[in-house]
């Protein structure tokens, strides 16, 4: 709850380079408009965005008859910014310059092995220098990595279901590995800070986030900044109830939104629809009792327990190839016009509307954007559908819904939202020139 | 999103001031270490409230051998905040001091007739001047009114679903008919404002206020704040689902939280169970096709509808006289061991507790907060049962979940949250001494 003049001045950095990120290059008056700060505000901003090196002056523009304006642009070669996703299975780290565009990529699998703390910092010191080293000229400013599980950001401690860790120093173990400032936290906040600085909630105060991969995940923004919650771990919502006495779910209860919205809740859905015994559409499955039978646990439902996994992964989700494969072929279908993978694929948009519903009426955002390689696959064919169910079903007056989209970015947006993590600590921390 | 360093200034006065009202009498150091504010700020503010006749110099402390300290004191007769809580029956009027004690009071029966925009400003203008002239002494500084509905605060335009308003510039009327600062605002947010000035929200960043009357609603409040989303309409929670299948509610559909956990529905209950038709616990109801046969509709299915009613209102509801005499005996049964009371009362705080969890998962908050009517009355019983499906349905940690407690204000806590908004005006205003 302390507020201090160095918040404001933090956050305003961020509106100013987040809105020159967007606009590059942009003159201060342009900014000024953009962001709702004043000229002189900004005139300031950007003076130490300049001196930091992370903006640049780019010429001039013509101003209807007056002085031309200088023009500001990002500083490509300002400096680079590494965001690493880590995963059970896989790692990925991507590298980017200050305009937060791609410079170099890494991927590396994970065995059962990589799960003890020191190895798995050793094998993201080694990606990261990796992929750095593949960025030459381009000062690393800082490393955000995000973890599934608990993720403590103060103390660096990291809890992950999936490998029994417990308070594991993980930002120690890492600082003792790379000369960079570390950023830890989960991937469904990375993903909210991605769409805030790159993607469809630029310029919004409130904001969902929801994450379409193997697991699925609610990130929140309220007032434009991510919400953290108590423990960091606001947006569990994969395992929230969806559909009672619904299908099993691999969480041990029943009829979790994951279940549906979950890739390999999808793909069961399509295997049941191949198999000549449709599921029943949305309507039919609220019908309970009534249901089609007892179901077949669906595909990942033998995993431990996962509950805390929070975003699940979204991008890659390396070894469930079979689910990436069978959500391609259903993209696929969808796009030529194939009438199985179309109903699949309406059924699965309806639910998400209806999920969706509840949030949107308890939060009333002004956007919701959804992100993640099942939403980059089938969002086409999932919005229509979505949008209908979620206007019928939330408390709202007609016309004064959310918006709700796909996500602009196209990159992995766990990678960039961690890399916006290390860009925020650069310029919270005034540039670490020192670095 | 335009943060300004006037924003700062105005919140860390709230603070200070919100301080001072739980400690008061208190020394600057004291209210720099429970507000986490330096001293020279704390000392800075302080000076500017002493200015604007909230504070007062109330003496010194001995401090350890040191020179004494002095002491800061709300001033009790720096004036009077009036907060108005109208809802579709009655409206209710308190007037508070800077301490936020109540001053006066009034308490009116609304007709059908005064739903006509123009009477209805006529009566609260009525009833705000009649209670403000039974706290002589007192300037008014402010008055903050909610309505039941959509409010727009900046515009002052207000829509009740059950007056048929759309667009009604009731700040405006009020305005006319009252020389004070007006604030309009919807009476869950009011609830929220009420716990974070004087409640168990007080110094907490992310609080869940849940509003237990008539409706059932949920406040949010994020970073300390109250969370208003994109139309001023986030909270609502009383027409999401908790039992899909479930018992039908007045809003038409079925199985809401509010359909279990608003006064009719406990009612509702308690006399299926007195007619020796016991309805089932939540695992019962949980079975769906299997449960305990048609179900009557809850007392006020009758009623049109009021999707949009907001947090319901939080105290009286005048009319629906029944349903308060019927919660008291409940209340009295409970106080009394009668087991029927207690099995009533434990099912419905397990199903609090359950409806809670996603709540809970969803947005990870410090503390959850039961207020209104329904809370005030059977909240010792409700509680033991709700903690204990908080703790087992909430996807945490053990130990990580939210502390879950009664509120701790003892007056109407939607006329002391609008009589806040006035306070808050006040304070961002500068005290409005011309006023
Ligand atoms: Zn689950
Ligand atoms: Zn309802």
């Amino acid at each position: 709850m302390r507020h201090t003049s160095r918040d404001i001045r933090t956050a305003n950095r961020y509106q100013v380079l987040r809105q020159a990120i967007a606009d590059s290059p942009v003159s201060r008056p342009g900014l000024a408009r953009e962001t709702g700060l004043s000229l002189a505000t900004v005139a300031t901003l950007a003076g130490e965005l300049v001196e930091l090196g992370m903006l640049v002056e780019a010429g001039f523009e013509e101003s209807g008859g007056g002085r031309p304006r200088g023009l500001l642009a990002v500083n490509p070669s300002g400096g680079a910014l590494v965001g690493v996703d880590v995963a059970e299975t896989y790692l990925h780290v991507e590298v980017f310059d200050l305009a937060l565009r791609v410079l170099a990529r890494g991927h590396e699998t994970l065995g059962p092995a990589d799960g003890a703390p020191e190895r798995l910092a050793q094998r993201i010191a080694g990606a990261v220098l990796g992929a750095a080293g593949r960025a030459p000229g381009h000062r690393v400013l800082g490393v955000g990595v995000t973890m599934p599980g608990l993720v403590d950001r103060e103390g660096g401690v990291s809890f992950a279901a999936n490998w029994g860790w417990r308070g594991v120093p993980l930002r120690e173990l890492l600082a003792e590995r790379l000369p960079h400032p570390i950023y830890l936290d989960n991937p469904m906040r990375a993903c909210v800070v991605a769409e805030l600085w790159a993607g469809a909630a630029r310029g919004r105060e409130d904001a969902l986030v929801i994450n379409l991969g193997t697991g699925v995940g609610a990130g929140l923004a309220f007032g434009g900044r991510p919400h953290r919650g108590a423990t960091n771990s606001a947006g569990e919502w994969g395992h929230t109830t969806l559909l009672p006495h619904g299908r099993p779910c691999r969480c041990g209860r029943r009829g979790c939104v994951e279940a549906y919205l979950g890739a390999p809740g999808i793909v069961h859905r399509l295997r049941r629809s191949g198999d000549g015994r449709p599921e029943r559409g949305p309507a039919g499955e609220q019908a309970g009792a009534g249901g089609p039978g007892p179901e077949h646990p669906p595909p990942g439902g033998e995993e431990a327990d996962r509950r805390h996994e929070g975003a699940g992964s979204a991008a890659g989700d390396g070894p469930q190839e079979d689910q990436t494969a069978a959500i391609g072929a259903l993209a696929r279908g969808c796009a030529a016009g194939e009438p199985t993978a179309r109903e699949v694929v309406r059924e699965t948009g309806e639910l998400l509307g209806t999920a969706l519903a509840d949030l949107v009426t308890l939060l009333d955002p002004e956007v919701v954007v959804l992100t993640g390689w099942v939403a980059r696959r089938l969002g086409t064919w999932l919005l229509p559908p979505a949008r209908a169910a979620l206007g019928r079903h939330a408390l709202r007056r007609p016309g004064t819904g959310p918006e709700l989209v796909l996500s602009p970015v196209r990159t992995n947006p766990v990678c960039l939202g961690a890399a916006t993590f290390a860009l925020e600590g650069a310029l919270a921390a005034g540039g670490r020139k020192d670095a």
